[in-house]
């Protein structure tokens, strides 16, 4: 069977953690397949029963209990990466036939489940949010046509095409990694930006804000987000964010060195290459 | 006369560069005071011709003559940083009575007309624009609640109440400020996002862009810019530009220790820091 070819074919989905990832899959679930069932597992009964009623979930829970989980279901974590590891095992105990993720590192994830023999466990990240929070702000469309990385090691040729056919149904492009890999470019790509943003607005005190412009606001923008989800993120990726720190400084003290000399010419090229990478971005 | 109930009493106003702000300034012009001469000034006749076709000038010419310009005209110079000296000379030279200009750096300006004795120069920075150029993106409302630095130098009170007049008559807000306290400033609010939006972009080799989401996109938008436009903004303020990389860096080295070390409790706090500054800007 092709990758490319194999249809959804999920008749009962997990789903712990229903925020705007784990509430955007469930969206997108219910648009596109209303025969299989959705469940969705919390802490908070109010919130899951408001995204019963909104028409996200098909049924819900706030515990991971085997009795609840159909024979079968493909399990989809949807938690901050320091609790990935822990509700996986979970949903491993109560009968979940196959399970996967949507953290946005994942080695430290596979090292956590390093003892558990014979886990069924395929990490994936889609490349997809929003600044928003929430199952308010879920979009049946927030896949389509972003890429989600599958990082399947040691997993079987079912299995990982079960859970390629599952991103593809729902919109992704699907691009197979290992997890150091995934990591690796994900901390230049994702963590990166994220610190570097969070060094931009912290160099700037709150008195002087009035005097930033459309530029700062972009490129801090993502600072405003969570200081614990993040901490959880740079600290689960630690080695490569430190690699990607170093890139910058380096690439940091050669415009400096430019700017300290006058040296226009080099200064001019490092922002040329820069902005010929940046145009690169179909989309804006 | 209260420099805030001060009228606008401009009869005739030479605009030398017709591109996004001074396009947006003439067409600010044009819609509020219909009487007010607006003399655009520039190297391309098709271009002036166009830009007067569509109603932002009254009038146009490829050189800066005193045989053109109107008695007790204005003069606002929205050229390069580094072309913009040279400008205010013609201008002073050719009978402008009171000069001023748009730059993102005042001190170097200052500089430049040192030896002009009489220079009826103040400079202004209005920090508005956006990622678009060219006098067709023009926005009669690009100033409006935006606020405009002024940078009197031992300028005449009724010459700088002129200026912030002219300032606040197409809606922006005015601060005055020493031109070196605005380049200081500046160089943290304005330079070191452009900077660091570089060197996050320059990190990412073109192989791996497709890995890259909505933050790195926010984060790298103005890296985009015009490479020769900034070497000369970042080459013009260099020393404060300097101090601003310096201390970027040393919040960088703060991150990366916690990182190092796994200090959750001192990453979270950063970002934390952070998180709340980037909060203060009530506009998204």
């Amino acid at each position: 069977m092709q990758t490319d070819s194999r249809k959804f074919a999920e008749r009962s989905v997990v789903i712990v953690g229903v925020g705007l990832i784990g509430g955007s899959i469930a969206a997108a679930l219910r648009l596109r397949f209303p025969g299989c069932e959705v469940m969705g597992i919390g802490r908070n009964q109010d919130r899951l029963k408001l995204a019963t009623e909104r028409g996200l979930l098909t049924t819900w829970s706030d515990q991971i209990s085997s009795a609840l989980i159909p024979d079968g279901s493909l399990g989809i974590v949807c938690l901050p990466v320091d609790q990935i590891a822990g509700a996986v095992r979970q949903l491993l105990d109560a009968g979940c036939e196959l399970i996967t993720d949507a953290g946005s590192v994942k080695a430290s994830v596979y090292a956590a489940l390093d003892d558990v023999s014979g886990a069924r466990f395929i990490g994936s990240h889609p490349i997809a949010g929003s600044e928003h929070t929430g199952f308010e702000h879920a979009d049946a469309d927030l896949f389509v046509n972003r890429l989600c990385v599958v990082t399947p090691m040691g997993a079987g040729t079912n299995d990982t095409e079960r859970i390629v056919a599952f991103w593809k149904s729902i919109g992704s492009t699907v691009q197979q990694m290992s997890p150091d890999e995934h990591d690796r470019v994900l901390a230049l790509t994702s963590h990166l930006p994220h610190i570097v943003a969070a060094v931009m607005s912290g160099c700037v005190p709150p008195e002087l804000m009035r005097f930033t412009g459309t530029g700062f606001r972009d490129t801090t923008r993502i600072a405003a987000g969570s200081a614990s989800l993040w901490t959880s993120i740079l600290l689960a990726n630690a080695t490569h964010c430190v690699e990607s720190i170093d890139a910058a400084e380096r690439l940091l003290q050669r415009f400096r060195a430019a700017i300290t000399t006058g040296d226009a010419t080099t200064l001019e090229s490092l922002l040329e290459a820069s902005a010929q990478c940046r145009r690169l971005l179909k989309h804006e």
